[in-house]
């Protein structure tokens, strides 16, 4: 047995990323039971070898992740090295009574290690042929923060000795020695750097030695240090472990033994591991459990190698047996990357019969887990180990790929398919994406926060006009801003991507790219934006406009230059049509999915929109009709924005009525296309809802222009600028304050409703229009308003001669529509649920200053666990909520309920959606199948 | 029997403005009871006259006001003219059975009218001596919109005749015949002014005959109108009559009664009665009755007259008779102002018996309402008659005093004084106010909101330092902005009054002018203020810099030049200690109305108070501990506001606890201020609270002194102002976001408030500090911030060795602190409501931008009824409270409940925190005396 010289380097505690990045976490499956779950009383030690085990797959509370699954490997009979597992309830005992151990957990230990004995033809402490084992950490779910893997445990100086006869290597039984007293020295005996020391004391021996060893040299290897040199490494070890800790360095193995399993139990409780508790909900009681197992050696030579491995390809979901290994070598060092590990297609030469094995390991992990597994192995002299088995993390792509063919395998279910997508992960299925080599030599140069998925890559640009003129002109433009206002949506539009230097997840940039689909990430602090010069400066660097900007939507990532970027299938094939469905493969798992969610989601899904173009998409993406239809962004283009400005400076109701009169026109076009767009789904209406000084111009050029344009002079157009100016224009004049103090508009709103319905159904179509009053806090605000939409109905209709079938409601978007909700239903046939303002003021937070605070108090403080903004605030806005519900229903049993905020295409929300039993969330027409989606997984929850 | 010649121009619907103006209403007193108030199945008709009276004053519901108190005048022996009321049940039965009466009330009315004319030895419709009736509606209260009255009702050609013989005055006889065709014309048969007529019609027939007797002459008085001339006025306006309703004026006395009952009935339901009685709540099953009563006339000669009186003096309470009357008058005539009345005590010269009947009416009067009344007589032919009585307006000062002395006098128990006086009303006892003379002579130029009670004169000044400067030379100075901001307060303290242009009735002029007992009149739009030229201009008038103005903070109004004005005697005995309580009567009786209101109220009441003086005070009016100490305040003066800018401009957290360290010791010696002044009594402090960016410069001016100060770049102070801005500050980072994200400032806070405790207590003072949590939303920022607290207060206690008695709490002024009170309840052991923020976020309404909407909802929509940032928004911001109240008590039970928004000095809010079960509200200091009577009223209702 030929052991190769090994770098000395330990990488102390390996940083635990798996081989290959995958960007999707996927939930635990629940395996199909083989056996009771239940603990036993007095029963401490679960014992595992041999093709038996006392535990199985099941009992993850008892045995926690990684002992549950060797448990269960161990049951089907896959070759798992062998060991027990101490349970969780243990470290329960441990915490509650003093640090102590159950009376009978030794003697229990002492049988299992025995039975391992027996197995392994080896014993613990023997001299012979000693048993080594691992111990690790494995509580229900994998946990930064705790005690990881001491290897190698088990060798003293007597051992070391069975080990070096039985390797035949001698440098390789005392290398694993001293990496053994490291590691235990560190971790157990708590020997690490001292506050004013610079290295770690371990590697300052290491050096020392090296120095000894060949004076004068700086560069010495690890590899050039013999076992005479790793003998004396050991005694130093041990010298400093003495010094450090004023104790011997255990000798005996059951000692070892006992102070690694104290060591796991121990780090339940260190800060880091309860921090990570706390933040996210697990309960300190749990528990860990430990893992002791027979260790296996990788590294023994060209015969052993050590591998990472999945069922299927977890980047595109295909079914191939995916993975990697390094021959001679241990676990660890595949991770590491040390060496360029090969593919472990590569094993079928090498290795062919483990190979073999390997494969025949794959299919039974699946066809017994039911899901994509990620495993570790080892293979010792030729014979093959299972060490590890976990549900694999994959690409959205390959989450639907695999759920969809997993169903044709008939491994699970379709509603077991509908269930294990995450509804988000949808997006990358949607949006355009970085091609991956591209982005791999891509240069980062600052992070914002990810506000509308997908890759984008243009000339930097700095304003609307601009954007529009450079993309007429065909160039790819990026619009960069220090916010975005409503009178950039046409540069928004224009561009490829949206970045912001203000603002939040639900700033208008945000809310307004994901209703587009487009690409955004906004908030992005460290950009120094200057107008005047045109040009944007992070750190040092300076770009100017025209240069290329790269941003990626779905992390927040901002790259310098262009970023060469792949469009999406399914969108090439439901929107764009440049594409047959018949060659988009992922748009049939795509398509196949929905179809399953469809059929199980009781929640109806409509979108947000105002334009017939965003209309068609979202009923591409299978909208049920429109949620919200924001009637104020029907106002910002041309003659229409000159027509509000003219009603806004008028100064008689007459001149008002004059004003909106030219408006009428332009609005009635817009609903004739969308009631056509909509072909008879339900569309919602919201009448004027934003402050009116949001549509004045607030430069001294543009009012000037507007004063040529309109008649009416510069300082009158100032004096209502000023007049208009609100300290917090979030709680001032708008919503239906507007509609009551100008009760022509919500009149000339209410015509061009009826108008275009009636145009529509007397062109053989079908319109469905819902009226929706915004920011209702008085029952009478709602009365009055809708006196004044059944008027002009009964007068349309009549002008006309149609029927128009129609019904009212209104926003519930301020806490007093929730308090009053009983009266406001009296008028109210349906209740849409504003979250955005309903977070705002519930929280007494405006979502636009937040990012002054709302960072810190999510990673910080920890005072919110996810951005209120983006997903619903269950305890504050949700109660509020669930008041209103109760309040809506005791007067109007069957009122419909709805939400139309932001956290309408929020999974979370959704959720919380389906318990309360709204009818109906809408969301951005690109958040439709996500929102779908996360219904369906509500409804089979 | 002489009668003058009277001026033919009739006062058709004489506006019922009181001779004497009251400012103070009371509400109605329960009088003793005499008989049963129940109705009597079946009796329609109500008789009254000869000293006995079918009903009596506690049959309000069923006779109206005026009715029932028309009946316990006459029971109790009053001259009271004969009649009768008809019910209210009457016109509950006319309403429902479509405009009919009950079969039974013409027989009940005809045996009423013989009974009258039996006592009157007349006959209604009698040629001889004709009874004449007056027809009056009488609701519960007097309604405005409903038909008043119409005089001389049984008049036709052959009883004029009559009349006249019976007066010896035939222009009388026609004159109060053509009177009355025009009242009943008008008010009964609708002739009225057509659209598109400029003259009320009867108007136009009168001109017409005019113009004929004196042709071409346009200065004819109606007097000199004669008999005859009358006459044919009578004969033209009855065809005026026909030609307008195509039916004859009727002749029959009881058509013309039945008619008139009709009109009251149906004026019930008109538009104006409808919109009050909508707006003030007041059931339309209620009806009005209807009283038809003999007709007496003060206007037959100089034995006859008709007056106005109250028991007691209504602007003083001096216990005097005090009134007016007009010799051969109509009650009409005083009240109109035609001529000039005398006052009562005249009468004792001109009418010797009927004043002497009066004085012992007015005996009779208070012994028998125990309230002071307000009652109409008329003298006809030396004899007395009471047409009316009913409980008198009267100013703050006359209502204490009044209340007190009966208390005195035994006619009430010290329970229904304080129940009588309107809380508000004491207000006029601590304000200085307007000489009276003065007042009358001013000019005022426009109106604002009355903001701050009181009166005040002073010199424009534009802008806080002039302000102070002025002062400082001895000056009288009025600040006058546009509205103010923490930096005028200087300016605030240093003027007599502050006047804005926008702003509300809570905004920061009014809020702290009201703290500080500061004259304030605010948001009056009319004014335009130029800082530029240092002018105000209202209309076409223009004032500058250094001219008088004054304004009355009670009504808004804003007077040119200087107004006299006398200060308060309360106030110059508690606070300002210039006049012995002996020397003080007014102070006398509002002393002892305060004791007993002492006694009867439940609810503790505190003070709003930051400095010292304002502590004392608030401690001499009577407070019971700091509500609210706003610490914030207490960094804009002089050095410390340069070291709490220091502090917001610095760069690490070790420079901000620097700038901390500076501020420290002024905020500690203001804690050492405030315990002494309280004298052991509890103060709720509240920590840093507003915006940070409220306390930076924004001129450049200012920022370029800052920066020489402080030595930070006018450029850094610009990019930390520009960093600062928000969009929403109300809803941005301020309140406990401050101290989460900068625990120093907390700690900085904490160590000032236990520091000054130490200080006083080892200096054998008392101090109970109870620290307030600002802005909590979420349970977890009360955690954080109390573990700063209790930390810092643990640390203080060991290094001083004293022990310190504090308790923690937090506002309660976000809707989420509403509905998570049971979590936040776990730390804080009281919660105080911030009802100003709580009304902002649960209306979604900026108090400061309301402005433009609010008053329309007020006025024009009838949305609110009430200002609900003045007084508690009960059916919204009230169920939160509940909701809070609720949940906090459920899980701490004797948790401590109080309330300090603006509301805490309103009471009709006071009365609703009574009424859940608050322990405390707490106001400004000069509102704690209405504050505890209104908690008095609270718990006697």
């Amino acid at each position: 047995m030929a052991v190769k010289k090994k770098n000395i380097k330990v990488v102390k505690k390996p940083a635990k990323k798996p081989a290959i990045k995958a960007a999707v976490s996927t939930k635990k499956p629940a395996p199909k039971a083989v056996a009771s779950s239940k603990p036993k009383a007095g029963k401490y030690v679960y014992f595992f070898g041999d093709g038996q085990a006392d535990g199985n797959g099941k009992m993850k509370e008892l045995l926690g992740g990684k002992g549950a699954n060797l448990a269960e490997m161990t049951r089907i009979g896959l070759p798992v090295p062998s060991g027990f597992t101490i349970t969780t309830e243990v470290c329960t005992y441990f915490y509650v009574n003093g640090r102590k151990y159950p009376a009978d957990l030794i003697p229990q230990m002492e049988k299992a290690i025995a039975r391992m004995e027996k197995i392994q033809n080896s014993k613990f402490g023997g001299v012979d042929n000693p048993l080594l084992v691992a111990v690790r950490s494995g509580a229900r779910d994998s946990m930064p923060g705790m005690m990881d893997t001491i290897l190698n445990l088990g060798l003293n100086d007597n051992t070391v000795l069975g080990l070096a006869a039985k390797s035949n290597n001698e440098r390789f039984a005392y290398d694993c020695y001293r990496r053994f007293i490291q590691m235990y020295g560190d971790v157990v005996m708590g020997v690490q750097k001292r506050e004013g020391e610079d290295h770690e004391p371990f590697e300052v021996v290491i050096d020392e030695l090296k120095e000894d060893l060949f004076p004068g040299r700086h560069d010495v290897a690890d590899t050039e240090v013999d076992a005479a040199g790793l003998k004396e490494l050991v005694k130093r070890f041990k010298a400093l472990v003495k010094e450090r800790t004023g104790k011997e360095f255990p000798n005996n193995p059951w000692d070892q033994l006992k102070g690694a399993v104290g060591a796991v139990f121990g780090s339940w409780n260190n800060e880091r591991a309860n921090i990570y508790r706390q933040k996210y909900g697990i309960p300190h009681e749990w528990g860990t459990a430990v893992n002791v197992q027979s260790m296996v050696f990788g590294n023994t030579g060209d015969n052993s190698c050590s591998g990472v491995a999945f069922t299927r390809d977890p980047a595109t979901g295909v079914k191939v047996f995916y993975g990697e290994f390094l021959i001679n070598a241990q676990g660890e060092d595949v991770v590491a990357g040390v060496r360029t590990p090969d593919p472990v297609a590569q094993l079928q030469v090498k290795m062919p019969k483990a190979h073999r094995e390997l494969e025949d390991v794959r299919k039974t992990l699946e066809s017994h887990f039911h899901e994509m597994q990620d495993f570790e192995f080892t293979v010792e002299e030729g014979k093959l180990f299972m060490l590890q088995t976990r549900n694999g993390k994959r690409t959205g792509v390959a989450a639907v790929k695999i759920a969809v063919d997993m169903v044709k395998e008939k491994l699970i279910t379709w509603e077991d398919a509908v269930r294990r997508v995450p509804a988000d992960s949808l997006n990358q299925l949607l949006t355009p994406i970085f091609d991956s080599k591209a982005r791999k030599t891509a240069k980062m140069i600052a992070t914002g926060l990810p506000a509308g998925p997908g890759a984008a890559s243009g000339k930097i640009v700095f304003n609307s006009d601009e954007a529009d003129a450079l993309a007429n002109k065909g160039e790819k433009v990026l619009l960069v801003r220090l916010e975005t206002s409503p009178e950039d949506i046409k540069g928004m539009i224009a561009s490829e991507g949206i970045l912001t230097a203000r603002g939040g997840v639900s700033s208008h940039a945000a809310l307004v790219a994901r209703q587009m689909g487009k690409v955004c990430v906004c908030g992005a602090s460290e950009l120094h934006v200057n107008y005047e010069d045109q040009t944007l400066t992070v750190g040092d660097v300076t770009y100017k406009k025209g240069e290329f900007l790269s941003i990626d939507g779905s992390t927040g990532e901002i790259f310098a230059g262009e970023v060469k970027t792949a469009p999406s299938e399914v969108v090439q094939v439901l929107i764009e049509k440049t594409m047959a469905p018949k060659d988009a493969p992922t748009y049939q798992y795509f398509a196949q999915l929905m179809t399953w969610a469809d059929k199980a989601r009781k929640l109806r899904v409509r979108t947000n929109a105002d334009q017939p173009d965003q209309v068609e998409n979202a009923v591409s993406f299978g909208a049920e009709g429109i949620g919200l239809c924001r009637t104020e962004h029907m106002f910002f283009e041309g003659e229409r924005i000159d027509a509000m400005r003219e009603m806004i400076l008028a100064e008689t109701e007459e001149d008002r009525k004059e004003a909106l009169a030219k408006l009428l026109p332009f609005q009635r076009e817009d609903f004739v296309g969308i009631f056509k767009a909509l072909k008879g789904l339900p569309a919602t209406i919201r009448f004027l809802d934003p402050p009116l000084h949001e549509f004045l111009p607030n430069t001294e050029e543009q009012q000037a222009e507007l004063s040529e344009k309109i008649g009416v002079s510069v300082e009158d157009i100032q004096k209502r600028v000023e007049e208009l100016h609100e300290f917090n224009p979030m709680l001032g004049h708008r919503g239906c304050r507007l509609g009551i103090v100008y009760p022509e508009i919500s009149a000339m709103q209410a015509r061009a409703v009826f108008e275009a319905a009636a145009i529509v159904i007397k062109g053989g179509g079908k319109a469905k229009p819902e009226i929706m009053i915004p920011l209702v806090g008085f029952p009478k605000e709602l009365e009055l308003q809708l006196e004044i939409v059944h008027s002009v109905a009964k007068q349309v209709q009549k002008e006309k001669g149609v029927k128009v079938a129609y019904s009212v409601g209104t926003m519930i978007e301020i806490p007093r529509a929730c308090v009053a909700a009983d009266k406001i239903a009296v008028q109210a046939e349906f209740f849409s649920f504003g979250t955005n303002d309903l977070t705002q003021t519930t929280l007494g937070m405006s979502r636009d200053d937040s990012g002054s605070f709302l960072p810190y108090y999510q990673q910080k403080a920890e005072i919110v666990k996810a951005n209120p903004f983006a997903s619903i605030d269950e305890a504050g806005v949700g109660e509020l909520m669930k008041i209103a519900i109760e309040k809506g229903r005791k007067t109007r049993p069957e009122i419909k309920l709805g939400i139309c905020g932001e956290h309408g295409g929020d999974p979370a929300t959704i959720k919380f959606c389906h318990n309360i039993g709204l009818s109906y969330v809408s969301c951005s027409p690109f958040r439709v199948p996500v929102a779908k989606l996360a219904a369906a997984q509500a409804a089979l929850a």
